[in-house]
């Protein structure tokens, strides 16, 4: 696409210098978007172009090639709580570009209280009109902090843009081995056909992170691991191992379908099959309120109420300080009922496929072998991919895939405004059942094994 | 089991030499079986003990602990044409190894031509008598030439011994991986559910080598492919692929589901999906007859007649100087018939399990994965177990499992008479559609390849 318009409001914040322009440098070095491409980065800073791309160069340590970049970067400085200044803009980007098209990108990469008034701007001046299918309005995390905000922030937004104008961005969404669920599971007949509560006996989808809140306290404090993790990254991870077979890859088609898996997740057994956390030191951290009650580990055990999935367990994992760095997903399939009577007793593990998305990307597979030598045991082996082994060049990153996916119009892998209510609504189902009831203390994974396991 | 008698005649022929010391040696160093064990070598050469074990030495390059094996062999001169040296024979083993009590094996490492006079001597002299549990005989291929002589062979030693005493080698059955086919599809749900025409396309099963004939000419000639791998090795692994599931895995019940589903396989179309050739050089070699019509190749294209494998063909393939040494089995599933709409053309490949017998190891399972990058194109990659890497040590030779199964009396992985009878079966069946036909002349692999492209 020709003479794209990528405008970032937050131009000199975090997500811009370590997300945003490595990856459009990377796209821009592919050729990937046309090198024409006009990145205008908004702040209210006091820089001109060529100080804004100095700064640049120091923060965005992961920009690989400056000398692309530089020369689509336009610095443009203004106040973005001023109706005015929008209008100002779009001359502006009709002086320097030509006539404005609204074949535009507006990212808003700030703060969630600034959300509205950047919307309401970009709207008003007509920089994405309704109606208009070339504008597009890219939108980041937090979508509201239960059903009732997340709903008022859609009608929000939906007041000003079409639903089909608006990104909603969850990265883990660009991750590769994410995508790679869909082929998993629809390009390989072996897992499809028993891909329901015949050939599932359970799946886990976790996340856990060895760091603490750092600096995020703050904001962490008033969210939590259900919100920060579990409604987004892996209601997502969730909803794409959960939904029904696709007819197409239509982005709406497959939007339906994962909306239809969340709305019919149901936490599995209430109080008895939730275990939340906070680790030892948290309440020391900066931002953290010192009587904090707010839960920095969740383990659930879920249901999904279809025929597909009657009585297959959902287990969700995330926290911080944990013994590893590890998001994966773990699909345990169901054993045999027919055996040969000398293996129809325990001991033989379930066949298992892990779809590994972080920090490595792969998928394993185990089955069972005989163990080598002169017994006939059998134990369990595994069979590796290793996606990363298999790219040319380095992997994508996740915001490099879906800046592409946003520049090309193609939406599938954004949720859509019906997903992240009904996420919200299981949240607030876990919630409720939470009630004022404290964290458990823990130091690490240990103290924790026991109380994660529930029987299936 | 203590005090084994373990009898060779032929103990000076190459099998002895290159498979059953090492084999024996390996059993004594890791105590599988007694050291106690008396090994009774026998010959017509004018060896001592010392100047047998001297020779052995010398030719039998694979045995790593000389020092434990010696201690267990007694060289034994004798006439095995002259049923009184077999009288002589026991009475020698009482006064050597105490009161017979047949708890003994005789191993028959000798040509087939002397099968008949060994059997014989042994059951006469009551080394090895019917009814007698503990004794053992243990015969090598060939088994017969052609159904009829097969019958007629069976029924020789049916005069001498119960088939139970009986322990037909195929060496292919004590492979590592050959036993490993009923761990893959018995305690691996996941394909044990679509082990038959609803999950599997196609199976092929193939070993392939590099030499020729080298100085096994004259035997060779008389033989052919189809004889000499199709009848027992590429058979037994079809058997153990294509059986029903089992109940059990008592000897017995292995073996009659082996033997249903030999009886039921049949050549598939005729002359039409079979192809035989020779190789360029193969009149050359010695001991082949300069017109000769002898098979060095085969590929042809079965089925089972049986509701479990209806329509799915079974592809045979084994020859001499072809591309690799490779004997493998690759059985192909079948493709999902309700992809979604962008995949439901060709190009995605199905889903295979690859068990490879040698001369690596392993399994291998080819699945789809999403390229990495950031298109969304499918590919198939490859999942690999590597079982050799998994061994502590070296994994057993093939004659070590099976030496080891004969002392301690369990059959299962020796073929019954009845599989050997439909094998010839089959074979005679592919050699009447053959007839008089030419092979055809390959200098190699690339002379096949378009010839052994069945349509399924």
């Amino acid at each position: 696409m020709e003479n794209n318009l990528f405008v970032i409001f937050g131009a000199t914040g975090n997500l811009t210098y370590k997300k945003l322009l490595p990856a459009l440098s990377r796209l821009l070095e592919n050729n990937s978007i046309s090198r024409k491409t006009k990145v205008i980065c908004i702040g209210r800073k006091e820089f001109d172009t060529a100080s804004y791309i100095e700064d640049a160069i120091e923060k965005s340590k992961d920009v690989e090639n400056w000398d692309i970049l530089k020369k689509s970067i336009n610095y443009y400085k203004m106040d973005i709580k001023s109706i005015l200044d929008y209008f100002i803009l779009k001359k502006s980007i009709e002086e320097n570009c030509g006539p404005y098209r609204s074949n535009a990108v507006f990212y808003l990469a700030v703060g969630p209280e600034l959300f509205p008034v950047v919307a309401r701007g970009i709207s008003q001046a007509g920089l994405v009109g309704k109606g208009d299918s070339k504008g597009k309005v890219v939108i980041e995390k937090p979508f509201g902090e239960d059903l009732v905000s997340a709903r008022e922030y859609n009608e929000m937004v939906g007041k000003y843009f079409d639903e089909n104008q608006i990104f909603r961005i969850d990265h883990y969404l660009g991750k590769e081995m994410i995508q790679n669920i869909l082929v998993v599971r629809f390009a390989n007949r072996i897992f499809e056909e028993i891909w329901d509560k015949r050939g599932i006996k359970s799946v886990t989808i976790l996340a856990k992170e060895t760091e603490g809140v750092m600096s995020r306290g703050g904001y962490y404090d008033k969210s939590g691991a259900l919100r920060d993790m579990v409604q987004n990254h892996l209601m997502q991870m969730f909803s794409l191992i959960a939904m029904d077979s696709l007819e197409s890859f239509e982005p709406d088609v497959v939007r339906k379908n994962k909306v239809k898996a969340i709305e019919r997740l149901k936490l599995d057994g209430g109080k008895d099959n939730l275990v939340i956390g906070q680790y030892k030191e948290y309440k020391e951290a900066k931002g953290v309120h010192p009587q904090s009650m707010t839960e920095t580990f969740v383990f659930l055990k879920a249901k999904v109420d279809s025929k597909r999935w009657e009585g297959v367990p959902f287990y969700f994992m995330t926290g911080k300080r944990l013994d590893e760095k590890r998001s994966e997903i773990i699909v345990e399939f169901k054993d045999s009922t027919c055996r040969p009577k000398e293996w129809s007793g325990e001991g033989i593990e379930s066949n298992k496929l892990i779809i590994k998305v972080a920090p490595e990307d792969g998928i394993t597979f185990q089955m069972n072998i005989k163990t080598p030598g002169l017994s006939f045991d059998v134990n369990p082996a595994t069979l590796d991919y290793c996606h990363k082994c298999k790219a040319i060049g380095n992997l994508p990153e996740a915001y490099e895939k879906l800046i592409l996916d946003i520049i090309d119009g193609d939406s599938t892998l954004f949720p859509r405004w019906d997903e992240i209510e009904y996420s919200w609504r299981f949240i607030d189902q876990v919630k409720d059942v939470i009630g004022d009831a404290k964290p458990f203390e823990y130091r690490g994974i240990d103290d924790l094994v026991e109380m994660t396991k529930f029987e299936d």
